[in-house]
This record gives structure tokens, C-alpha cells and sequence, in this order.
């Protein structure tokens, strides 16, 4: 596949920040298009379908795995997500970078599709203390689901290693000066940028 | 060698606004620290011993080359530029990231000794017009002089493609933002940063 753009795959446990980092970096720089996931998961309060997720049936999220319609795709929690091929390939054509926000199993599918132009970064919480307290106040979810989340920070953390970056969200600020500097670094690499120098 | 510090080497043609990127750079980070040139060629106005080179003889610095003191050194115009090694090594083992500000001819040859946790960029002037106004401007240089130093940018810049990253400098804010991205991006990179979460 021909790309002139970036892929940037960030993925995060729950609770660390990721949402909202991702936002600003979408606000603050051009050129850069969210990947927007399909899922077979109900809708969140607060959330809106085409705009969080594609909410689809596991029938029509099934139809999409056998036409090759998705970059990756992973069961969570015994719902399925995963990455319309086409935006990501269109728009990494157009020269736009892609941030795909994912969970490490999507991230490792795509880490063996996609060797060049693309960088991995996880955020982390500063600690799993920090993350329950932070899923507490969310009041999203039972106890019984933050317990289950915070097993699932603890195996993802695993795949820390086979990330490009990684990132402490202990202060946002600086968290997302170090998320913003990745892209801008990457869009300064030579390979990507040739410069005719009249 | 053990390092973990990154060393940054910093190449652009005379004019393109190198020394201005990089003193801001060592301004606005911490645990970054400058590599100062050896040179034989002499003091222009302005300048300082032990502060923008140290100024040696010729006799001086064959001793240092013959002593293997140097990481890299050049004939450039006549005059000798080299890289005393023992600063470089010991920032890199305290942890410190070391900026190296050195030609291309410098660079290719410490491009050879440090594979890994090193980057290499090169400042780019907008165009070539620009550069030789910007020289003109500095009033440092006679005309031959100047014409020699437009010479040799564009032998320079054949060596662009073993940089990691360029620079257009065209807007001393956005430069300098690209620049910081790219020691922050390394920093965040994951081999360097083993992190414990608890």
C-alpha cells in the first residue's frame, strides 16, 4: 500500500487519560484524521453512534470480518471491535496522518501490517492505584467491571515493550506535549518530507 | 559503550539559523547539555574561548588527535573542527542527552560510531536566495567568503538523506517547536524509559 501518511496506534488501560489527550491532539494539529472504531458493545451514555463508535449488530460486525472490510479487529469483554480498512487507507493515501485509538490486541495486528510509517505509543497512569481512583470517579462502571478492567491494565502493561513511546499521564500538560511532539517529530523524519531546495 | 542519554546532532549550512535553535534548545530543556567544538580556526567578534569553541593551535590539536581524544574531527576552509570524546561519553553514562552542533562531514563520521540512541538533523534555510541574504546580512564574511560558504551548502545538502530528520527554518517558532518535538519524541521512546508502575 502506497502511504504518505502516518499511522499513530495509541492504545491505554481504561481510565488513563487517552480519550481526552487524543481530543486535543485532533483540536491542535492539521492533517490528522481519528479512525473511528466499529463495535458491537452498547452505547454509553453520552456517546453517539458515528461519532464514539460505528454501533453496529454482531451480524453486520461478522458481514465486515468476512469481506475483509477491517484493518484488525479483537473480543473485548465479549464484545467485538475493530478498524474500517477503507477510512484508515484513504486518508494515509490523501497524505493526512491516521490516530487510531485501540486496545493492545488491535494495536498487535496492526503492529504486523503496518512496519513503516506507523508508531505504536501506550499511555500509562502513574500508577494502578492512580487508574482505580481515576475509573471510580468515572461512575461508568460496576465494581465488578473495575475490578475486570484493572486485570486487564495489568495484562495489556505486558505488551508495553512492543510500543514505539510510551507516556506517564501523571500531568496532562505534559503528557500531551510529549503526544504532540511524536507527531511532530515524525512529520519532520526525512524519508517522509523531501524538500527541494531551490 | 553504556549510554543512556541520546546525543542529537545538529548540522545545517552556515546561515540557516543553527546557533539560534540550538542555544534556545538548551534554554528551554532540562538534562540537555551542549558539546563544545575544538577549533583551530580564529575568534570572530563576538566570540568566546571555553564558551562557543575552545580555540587551540594546530600543534594542540594533532596532539588530540593522535591521543584519540576526539570523536570526530574535519578540515573545514583550511581550519580543524573536532569533538572532544571524554564530555560527550560522560553526559551520555550520567544520562544527560548531549548536543552535538557540528558540520556534515563531522557528522557522517560519528554516524558511523553511534548506531543507536543518536538522531541526526539538519537545519534547512527556506531556499537558497534566503541563505545568502541571511549571510550578507551577518556581515561576518567577505564576499568570497560568502560565496564559498553558498558553495559548500549545496555539497551539504547531498548528505540530507543520512539525516533522521530536517528542518525547514522558515519560522524561528515553528523550527524551534519541530526541534524540541524531537528530543521530547526521543525521550519518550521505549527502550529508553523503563518505567515500574506499582
Amino acid at each position: 500500500m502506497s502511504s504518505k501518511g502516518s499511522l499513530f496506534v495509541v492504545s491505554a488501560p481504561s481510565g488513563a487519560g487517552k480519550t481526552t489527550l487524543c481530543e486535543k491532539l485532533l483540536k491542535t494539529l492539521p492533517n490528522i484524521v481519528n479512525s473511528i472504531s466499529m463495535t458491537t458493545r452498547p452505547l454509553r451514555s453520552g456517546e453517539k453512534n458515528k461519532n464514539d463508535y460505528f454501533f453496529v449488530s454482531e451480524t453486520e460486525f461478522k458481514k465486515k470480518i468476512k469481506n475483509n472490510g477491517l484493518l484488525e479487529y479483537a473480543k473485548v469483554f465479549g464484545n467485538y471491535y475493530g478498524t474500517p480498512k477503507r477510512f484508515v487507507e484513504q486518508n494515509l493515501a490523501k497524505g493526512n496522518d491516521v490516530l487510531l485509538n485501540i486496545d493492545v490486541q488491535g494495536a498487535m495486528q496492526i503492529r504486523r501490517k503496518f512496519r513503516r510509517n506507523s508508531r505504536f505509543i501506550f499511555i500509562l497512569p502513574p500508577s494502578m492505584n492512580d487508574l482505580k481512583k481515576r475509573l471510580l470517579l468515572r461512575k461508568t462502571d460496576t465494581k465488578l467491571q473495575i475490578k475486570k478492567r484493572l486485570d486487564m491494565a495489568k495484562k495489556e502493561l505486558a505488551y508495553l515493550n512492543s510500543y514505539d513511546y510510551k507516556i506517564v499521564n501523571d500531568d496532562l500538560k505534559k503528557a500531551f506535549g510529549q503526544l504532540l511532539s511524536i507527531v511532530v517529530a515524525a512529520r519532520c523524519e526525512t524519508e517522509k518530507r523531501k524538500v527541494n531546495l531551490k
